[in-house]
């Protein structure tokens, strides 16, 4: 292994904030870690504790523009310790790879804006605007105390991001190769169609809800919501839980539920989406209610000052511009877009994320923290 | 309360009966009361024991045709105590009704079999053929060691019945409103569609077999499987239970559950409708899985001596003929019929059985005896 690979100053820090069991909404010191590191800079420190949740909101200098690198430090649970290849919270050096859970997702970025921010002020200590940091402990949790609570009280106090960029993993088979300018939007039902219960041998004194529903559900799973556009693909839905039933199997049931979800495009909106839904139960005379959660409105940085500057420092440190898409889960991207910032999300491959024996390639990681580096020269200097 | 109705022979045998606690499969020493008022009378009393299961083969006279009583002394559970108005196993006479588990189904019939025995060997001590009870504690229950195992037994030493009355609660208002003579089959499926799970998020690199499965369900659920006939209603497809997912709302489910029945007449056959379900299914190009259950055949007794005597003896008793039918649920007629055995149900009041308060009228089970004696003057005399 290349010694200067491995002791290199981005690789040191992931290694650290790896061995720390920061398990949602654990933050388990990450963010002392974080601080130091940026108070040593000059920036400014807030921790804002909400319940459960630990955030930092961490600024180095008092003018716009702002430019924000925004991420977690918690990660997911490691599931069964024995499965992983290398224990998840040792961090360990393979052929190339730093292993240990949330070396993917996200502390290898984190490790990447730091050491970017320390090259960049060192350069230019008289940079203009604002460096910013916006970190989370609770980005694989309900997202409640994190990111939003974060933002509502920057949005009370008049302080605005220009630009975000968001270090969740975006890649797919090496860093940079795609980055997320926009998010689906995502709303979720739970549908529950009521019937009459009865015994199978007397149907005509019930009414079964799955046969009632089951054209309803056919027309739902076979309807072209929209054809997406340029930066989204077409809306989705999908049925992820259905049940009805007592386990008996001579008693028709009296409810059939069914939960569902669509990520949206911005071709259509979340009312749009209910009434259509709401038109197609409708139509087909079913007797039912619906409880709706809107987890996020899409959100779009389809182009500016961000993206071209993204684009030009992954062309230059990479080779090629990156793949700019919408696909993929939601972010916390989609609560910080709705303060005008541009937002864009940027980090290494995701193959691994959520999954046993977790890694990202070093050389990624050192390579992320130029591209970082050359975000903000383009954009503050 | 009029004395005579409330000291009956059938009612007290009925209550003696009741406080017996014969949750399936116990029979409580039930089967061992008839048993000496069957020996008492010349009845040979044979208990065949299988498993949990406690049977009674009883028979009086050496020759054919054979008359036989079929019951079970095993009750369903009283559920909570406290939504009793009387005590579930403390018989109450109130108002012309006798209130317990089990009064309607069927300890009162019992009560009323037996003494319309004594009553008609007292009278025709010489009858020709033979009378026989077959009595199990395990109707309610798996019907795994109770009638089936009876039948083998007596099909193994060619024992024949030729004209079965099955005590099931038949009636709809009053006692010999609604005699059964048949049932429809039962045919139950458990069908597994299988799909690809996968994140909502990525909903190309899955397949959702809820999706898939909807039109299919849809045209299950619409399909006329038959037209019936003179004596059996429609075949009739019901779904009882369905699930899939695992709980978690951005997961689209790898499998699909649906449990379904067929209740179904003679005018079609179990093979039949297996075959046209997987022709539906494979219509769809699901890639599923099917569990198929027999409980049951269907059987009927169109016409023929017992139908006949039963018609008569109704009409004398209550003033107007049966209405003759193979609606509702299965009973043990469905293991004596394929024998050769003519088969009617013929009991009380079904109002309230298997619920809280099970009740029965006392006048009715009096005339239930009385209509039982006809039967046998008309068949063995
Ligand atoms: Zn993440
Ligand atoms: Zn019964």
């Amino acid at each position: 292994m290349d010694p200067k690979v491995a002791e290199h100053a981005v690789i040191a820090l992931a290694q650290e904030l790896i061995s720390r069991m920061s398990v949602t909404p654990e933050d388990a010191g990450c963010q002392q870690v974080l601080s130091e590191r940026l108070r040593a800079l000059g920036f400014t420190c807030e921790s804002m504790v909400f319940a459960d949740t630990t955030n930092l909101w961490a600024r180095r200098g008092d003018h716009g523009p702002v430019f924000c690198f925004a991420g977690h430090t918690d990660v997911v649970p490691a599931g069964s310790e024995h499965a992983w290849r290398f224990p998840p919270f040792t961090p360990t050096l393979h052929e190339g790879m730093l292993y240990g859970r949330g070396a993917a997702d996200m502390k290898g970025s984190l490790a990447a804006m730091i050491v970017a921010t320390e090259r960049f002020v060192e350069r230019f200590p008289q940079h203009r605007g604002s460096i910013a940091f916006l970190i989370t402990s609770d980005e694989e949790g309900p997202f409640i105390n994190g990111t939003p609570k974060v933002v509502e009280t920057l949005e009370a106090r008049n302080e605005k991001i220009t630009w975000c960029v968001v270090g969740e993993p975006s890649s797919t088979t090496h860093v940079g190769d795609v980055v997320k300018n926009g998010r689906r939007g995502s709303l979720s039902g739970e549908l529950r169609v009521f019937g009459i219960q009865g015994h199978v041998a007397y149907p005509h004194l019930a009414k079964n809800p799955v046969h009632q529903a089951a054209p309803a559900l056919a027309v739902l799973a076979d309807t072209l919501w929209d054809h997406g556009n340029d930066f989204f693909p077409p809306t989705s839905f999908q049925i992820s839980n259905v049940q009805a039933g007592t386990g008996a199997g001579n008693v028709i049931p009296g409810e059939f539920h069914v939960s569902f979800n669509f990520r949206y495009s911005t071709e259509t909106s979340a009312d749009d989406l209910k009434q259509r839904v709401c038109a197609i139960l409708d139509a087909h005379e079913l007797d039912y209610a619906i409880d709706w959660k809107l987890n996020g409105e899409p959100f779009l940085t389809a182009e500016g000052e961000l993206v071209q500057a993204t684009v030009a420092a992954v062309r230059h440190h990479c080779g090629s511009a990156p793949h700019l898409s919408t696909a993929g889960g939601t972010s916390d991207g989609r609560f910080i877009a709705p303060t005008g910032a541009e937002v864009i999300e940027l980090g290494p491959v995701n193959a691994t994320i959520h999954k046993v024996d977790e890694c990202v390639s070093m050389n990624d990681l050192i390579q992320l923290a130029d591209i970082y580096e050359s975000l903000m020269e383009q954009l503050l200097c």
